[in-house]
């Protein structure tokens, strides 16, 4: 349907995957939006992963490292676009993946609970209850997964639940194409890059960073800086647009 | 579903009205990406019609009361959005409207012209032909309709066929929020401001100018300013975004 010669044809084959997978009711239709909100940023990022962000992808890499029980939380989205990744992820890390959605139905869960499985992620899947400061659904979590984390990354979150497990004293790593973003403020770090580029590259890191290196990023860590620089790499390809 | 303290409540709204249109078929899976995209670069010119948008509204509402042939082409994220705003501006200029599909089938077509006749639009809906100059089902439109315009609006315009039909020597009013977008560099003028915003004005104006108005906005039209006044101000709001 998407003619080959299309020059933004990429872009337009991952908007129909995600297409497909909100036809089998993975990804949530707002998930399409989400997703559209995301490239716009990415565009104006160069569609490239920049020095902060990698910067960003090293130290989340350390923090994952030296927590006590990591959790990577995946939702609809995620799973779509990197369930791989997430694998790979979990495997580099020892975190435990989660799934937490917004658009919350049992089936659902169940599907992406599926498509992780198949990617070759260890699930955790126990019994979810009402556990974060939060209306709806979007309070559900598991006692001895999220709920007991003292770092979590949420690739793709929204603002209100990242904020809430921040105030919950935990240490929150995001995923945002938007360094303006309630998510990307309150997060711990927050990593202004593209999925499907920053997940690989925080699995390099788990395994590549010696102990001095996470040492040094962990105490060096402004997420004011990550953000303020996201936001002058934009502005910088802004100026430049009309030349 | 949402939650009513949500501080993107608005926004969030939309997109499920939108959503909801996709579930029907009314708009297009990747046109709910696409309005993604739309929102980023509203969200940066801070969700609000800036001065160098009102007058590309003007200038464009001079063009089409100068048009012998205008026409207003009418996709489905349009018409789930602003069929009523596209109703009162065909009786403000005279314009035709007719629908014209990215992902186009008869079905889709049928939809959406329904929509806008409920919504008190004229639709004009002759045999169509595959009579402009792309690959695929962007050709598709009718022979005395968009074929024969001199004058056409295009908003949320894909950014091939605005490309084509500049080609085709006709003038081509694009709306569409990223000034970066091939959409809003290949228009004669290009209106950077959000759908149901910019619409009312270019009505408004279509009454309200007087013809001295209309002959010296037509004299100074520039869409290279234009389009450096949206960067410029997506420019300023993000260099103050971290204070």
């Amino acid at each position: 349907m998407i003619p080959a010669d299309h020059p933004r044809y990429r872009s337009l084959v991952t908007r129909e995957r995600l297409a497909d997978c909100a036809r089998k009711g993975v990804v949530a239709m707002e998930g399409l939006t989400a997703h559209g909100r995301g490239e716009a940023f990415d565009y104006l990022l160069g569609e490239r992963t920049t020095t902060s962000a990698l910067l960003a992808e090293k130290t989340a890499a350390a923090m994952l490292m030296a927590a006590h029980h990591p959790v990577i939380s995946v939702n609809g989205n995620t799973a779509a676009l990197a369930s791989r990744e997430i694998a790979a992820l979990q495997k580099a890390s020892g975190a435990l993946v989660e799934v937490n959605l917004f658009h919350r139905t049992e089936e659902r869960v169940a599907m992406i609970e599926k498509i992780l499985t198949r990617a070759g992620a260890d699930v955790f899947s126990g019994e979810a209850e009402r556990l974060l400061p939060l209306s709806h659904d979007r309070a559900w979590c598991r006692r001895q997964g999220m709920f007991s984390a003292d770092v979590i990354l949420v690739p793709l979150e929204d603002g209100d639940r990242c904020g809430a497990l921040a105030g919950m004293g935990k240490q929150v790593i995001a995923i945002d194409l938007n360094p303006l973003s309630r998510t990307a403020q309150r997060a711990t770090l927050t990593i202004v890059d593209e999925l499907t580029r920053a997940l690989p590259e925080i699995t390099r890191a788990c395994t590549g960073l010696s102990e001095t290196d996470r040492t040094r990023l962990l105490s060096t860590a402004d997420n004011h800086y990550l953000l303020s620089e996201a936001i002058r790499e934009i502005t910088l390809r802004l100026s430049h647009a009309l030349d």
